[in-house]
């Protein structure tokens, strides 16, 4: 089973391939995509680009992404719902399955506790994945996170259903 | 000068190509994309595959999209920013200058006032325009309203500037 997670963005987005064999947990590429100082528009199309490249590279079998919440800043929202759209999109134009999951069952799923710090994130991450160093960004942690976060759903429905993938 | 005017949006969205020749004003197209029951990702990806379509056959020199402002349910904000997003890259992918529009100025640029109601909006779009019926949907009558908004802004600023375009 591979999965792509995104965590959107506009000035940065972090994106991860995940995969799963025999219960091995294995990072096929991950990064962040910067916005840098274009418009909005021109950042987009770029986070398009970039996430469209690499599912045409590595052929996800589906797509994790954060779920969006509450925040206090209004115009925040609204400009990552915006990255976000993007990512959906990605996902429905290669015919990608998406599932959207919330910050505490991310932090739940990889580090065992819901109000865990995006360091212990990073460094769970990182073990877990048996990476030579810890992602360069919060962002792609947050994206590996994601990926593995899917993966054990994904395995725990299968055994609740009887299922042998 | 032709305009595209998005009222974006995920259950129904609303789009127009507005032209002005010798300050004469005229309807293109119009009309309502609608979300349907399909998923989240499959409404984006709708969205902007009609968008572009749009595009590609009426080749717009310039976008005019609603900004989005705070709202009381945040789910909602979250929501419509996914579905700006998408015409905000179905801009910058076909190269076409993207301007935001407050629906304070636009009520201002159509009516008159910034406290106009919907009613009014699609009364005074129909007579600007001289269409025989009002647009079917408040989605298609805001989008026309933008491209209004877009058009009387643009002659001001040019005019402001010396500009004979």
């Amino acid at each position: 089973m591979r999965v792509m997670g995104v965590d959107p963005g506009l000035t940065r987005a972090g994106f991860a391939i995940v995969d799963q064999t025999a219960g091995k947990l294995r990072a096929v590429e991950f990064g962040t995509v910067r916005g840098g100082s274009a418009e909005i528009p021109e950042q987009l199309a770029a986070l398009r680009s970039r996430l469209a490249e690499a599912i045409r590279e590595h052929r996800p079998e589906a797509m994790a992404v954060e779920r969006l919440f509450v925040t206090r800043n209004q115009r925040t929202a609204i400009r990552v719902g915006q990255a976000s759209g993007i990512a959906l999109l990605a996902a429905a134009e290669a015919g990608i399955p998406v599932t959207e999951y919330g910050p505490l069952q991310v932090k739940q799923a990889v580090v065992g506790v819901g109000n865990a710090s995006k360091d212990q994130v990073s460094f769970m991450v990182q073990r877990l994945l048996n990476l030579s160093e810890a992602p360069d960004t919060a962002d792609a942690a947050d994206a590996l996170a994601l990926a593995i976060c899917h993966l054990h759903s994904y395995r725990l429905t299968a055994r609740a259903a009887g299922g042998a993938r």
